[in-house]
């Protein structure tokens, strides 16, 4: 046994509980409280393996699994960049490399390398798994949206073009997805969840 | 593509959510609030990722992670029982079987069966991957408990012989993992993170 290697791991973990801190913009379904980064993560999680059928042919589910759980992890340091804030977005890159490089250098020299290449891949978004991560992480808060009947785009006045851009990946990853996604917007405007100019 | 099957996919996937409002005993690790069913789920399947070589040889660590991602959701129509708590251990079987029944019955029949099938391996723990991710489902706490200077034991008076019968499956699933938890209990006491006497 090894026992430093143990012991590095065990700190690792312990030190991304911080995780269940970090605030994101989307609101719970019953609207009584914001979403944290770990739970989000979960849920993402739990898509994955629902929704694995409609990922293009070939893709590593367990790999798109690894994926989707890490890939907030660099939020400890760097915080939540909300997806429709475009000065929070100038600097996130450089912040999030300096937080992979810390977060993630606590662990043994494998699994540090392993998770960043995970969390690389899914932030560059070229792979069949980082798409179809990056597709999930963009559902799962539009089903959010449309739950709470328009939550975070109306509160930050997001409009329908914003909305459509942020979804697009989705289209890429998965022509059903895709197509459910354009649906629940149709929808989402019809019933008055997306507001109609910027406020 | 079939729509109700998709549809009754993102349905389970929504309700789901409601597993973020279900409260554990543990506090976080900066002790500002109890920890919610699906944050600790996040962190045990980032566990099973990060120590699944102290599994035992041959495990399918894919289907441990898919354990330990469900093992909890019947707890949004069950609630979660504290491990500690002997009265609330009388009929959670009952209570979860009908959560069971409901929750996972939202899904297509052959993704109901799965999950269904996982979860009543995971509360079996007879299998090497029910074994690892039950040991992980005990370890989590335990860390946050030595974490927080003694958290929940404190909390509701437990008592160092129930700590050592609650670990002990940790010790089944895992050598390493089970002198790990040995050693974090010794020094728990040491340090008087563990009740002397019933409170």
């Amino acid at each position: 046994m090894d026992k430093q290697r143990l012991e590095q791991q065990i700190r690792f973990i312990i030190e991304i509980d911080k995780l269940k801190t970090v605030l994101r913009q989307t609101q719970l379904t019953d609207q009584s409280r914001r979403e944290n980064s770990a739970e989000h993560s979960w849920h993402l999680a739990v898509m994955v393996l629902l929704l694995g059928e409609y990922a293009e042919a070939g893709t590593d589910i367990m790999r798109a699994m690894k994926m989707v759980l890490i890939h907030d992890i660099v939020e400890i340091d760097a915080g939540d960049t909300f997806a429709y804030d475009v000065a929070g977005y100038a600097d996130k890159a450089e912040r999030e490399q300096r937080a992979a490089a810390r977060l993630f250098g606590m662990l043994p020299d494998e699994q540090r390398a392993e998770i960043d290449d995970l969390w690389r891949e899914f932030e560059a978004g070229a792979t069949a798994e980082a798409r179809f991560a990056n597709a999930l992480d963009r559902l799962q808060p539009l089903l959010h949206n449309y739950v709470t009947e328009g939550g975070s785009w109306k509160h930050d006045g997001v409009t329908l073009e914003k909305i459509r851009k942020r979804m697009q990946p989705v289209g890429e990853a998965s022509d059903v997805l895709g197509r459910y996604v354009e649906a629940i917007i149709e929808d989402s405007l019809a019933k008055g969840y997306i507001p109609t100019a910027p406020s």
